[in-house]
C-alpha cells in the first residue's frame, strides 16, 4: 500500500490527506517532523517538505502539486465513483488551479505561514522564540480578508470554483481546519464562510483530519464539532 | 489572437513566455506592470500578478500554474509536433512538476524573490528604497546552490527532469534569464548548468527574451550572447 509521509499540522499535507480518500486512493499515514531534516528523507525529497507520497507503482512523487496532479493524472483508472480534483472543462479545471494557487500560495504566505509558522513551527527551530506579535497580528487582519473573499465564492457558486466540489476546496479547508485547530479563526463574523466550512468539515474525508490530537497544542473547542 | 500580460523581468511570465513557443500558441504580449495595481487588471485577476493568458476560446487563464496546466491540457489538439510541456509517463511527469515547484517556489523564494525584487521591484513599491545588502548575498550564496543542483542534474539526465525537455528547463531558465540580465550568474564557476542553459538559450523559443530591454537596468554584456 502507499504512504503518505506528512505532518498533522501542515496544511499542505492536509489538502493531500483530504484529496486521497475524496479519490478513494488508499494510503497509510506516516508522520514526518521536517525540520528535523532526517536523512533518509531528503533523500526521498531533497527539498525537505512535506507531503511525500510514497506510491507502490510509481515510487515518491514529492510535494502538494505533484501528488495532486498525479492523481488527477491517474484517477480514472481508480476510481468508479469518477471524483475528479480538476472537475470539468478547461476554463472550469483553470479556475480550480487558480484557486489552488490562491491559497497554497497566497492564502500560505498571508496568514498560514504568519500564524501557523509562529505559533507551531517556531517552537522546533533555531531560535526557539516565542511567536512574533507583530506577525500574528499581520495574520489576522489578513485572514479576515480570506475569509471574506471565501464567503464571496461560496455565495455566488455552489463550491469555491463552480459548481463542483474541486481541489480548490480542499486546499482551502485544510489551511482552515489548521487555524481552526489553533482556535484562530472568527467563524461567527463570517457566516457564509462558515457554511462553506460547514459543508466540507462534515464529509467522511474529513474525520481523521478532526481526530489529529498534537502532543503541545490543544485543539479549540469546537474542533471537532460538526455544529461549531 | 490571446494575449498574455506579463512584465519583461518577471521570470513567471517569461517561463510561459516560453511555454507559449515551444506548444506552437501563439500570443500577443501586453506589459502589465502589477505594482500600479491597476483596476481592470485586478479585475481579470484578484491576486494582482503576471502571467494572465486571455484566451478566446476559454477567457482569462490566471497564473503560472493554471496557465501551464492549462496549455498540457489542450495541447493535443493543438500542436502536430506534439511538444508535451509535462512528458512522459505518470512518474516522469511528477518528475517534471516536482522541480517546477523547486524553482517557482523554492528558487524564487530564496534566489529570486532576493536579487529581482530587491533591485528591481524594489524601487516602484512604496518604501523605493536601495536594495538591503543582507538580502542581495543570500540571494547569491543560494543562488551557487541552486547552481550546483542544476548542474547536478544536467550531469545525469538530458534535461533537468528526465529524458525530454519539459517545462521544468523552462521555469529555471525563466530565473535564470532575469538574474542573467542583471549580470548576477557567476557562470564561469558553474560549467555545467552554464552548458545546459546554453542549450536552452540557442532555441528559438528564447530569442524574444533576450530581445527584451527594460528602461533604467541596463542587460550584462553577455546576456543576448549565445557564446557567453
Amino acid at each position: 500500500m502507499a504512504t503518505l509521509l506528512h505532518y498533522p499540522l501542515c496544511a499542505f499535507s492536509r489538502s493531500i490527506r483530504l484529496a486521497l480518500v475524496e479519490c478513494g486512493f488508499e494510503a497509510e499515514l506516516a508522520e514526518e517532523r521536517p525540520w528535523e531534516w532526517r536523512r533518509a528523507f531528503i533523500e526521498l525529497n531533497p527539498a525537505g517538505t512535506v507531503p511525500v507520497l510514497v506510491t507502490d507503482e510509481h515510487g515518491p512523487i514529492s510535494g502538494t502539486y505533484p501528488i495532486s496532479e498525479y492523481l488527477a493524472d491517474t484517477i480514472d483508472e481508480r476510481d468508479p465513483r469518477g471524483f475528479q480534483l480538476f472537475p470539468g472543462e478547461p476554463p472550469a479545471r483553470a479556475e480550480a488551479r487558480r484557486l489552488v494557487d490562491w491559497f497554497h500560495r497566497k492564502f500560505y504566505d498571508e496568514v498560514t505561514s504568519y500564524l501557523v509558522d509562529e505559533k507551531v513551527f517556531r517552537r522546533f527551530g533555531p531560535q526557539s522564540a516565542s511567536p512574533n506579535m507583530e506577525a500574528m497580528r499581520a495574520g489576522h487582519d489578513n485572514l479576515r480578508y480570506h475569509l471574506t473573499y471565501i464567503g464571496h465564492l461560496a455565495d455566488t457558486r455552489s463550491w469555491l470554483a463552480g459548481e463542483a466540489l474541486s481541489f480548490a476546496d480542499l486546499a482551502a479547508a485544510a489551511h482552515l481546519s489548521v487555524l481552526d485547530y489553533l482556535g484562530e479563526v472568527p467563524w461567527e463574523e463570517f457566516e457564509a464562510a462558515k457554511n462553506w466550512y460547514a459543508l466540507l468539515k462534515s464529509r467522511p474525508s474529513f474525520r481523521p483530519l478532526l481526530q489529529d490530537r498534537v502532543a503541545g497544542f490543544t485543539a479549540s473547542e469546537t474542533y471537532a464539532d460538526l455544529d461549531f
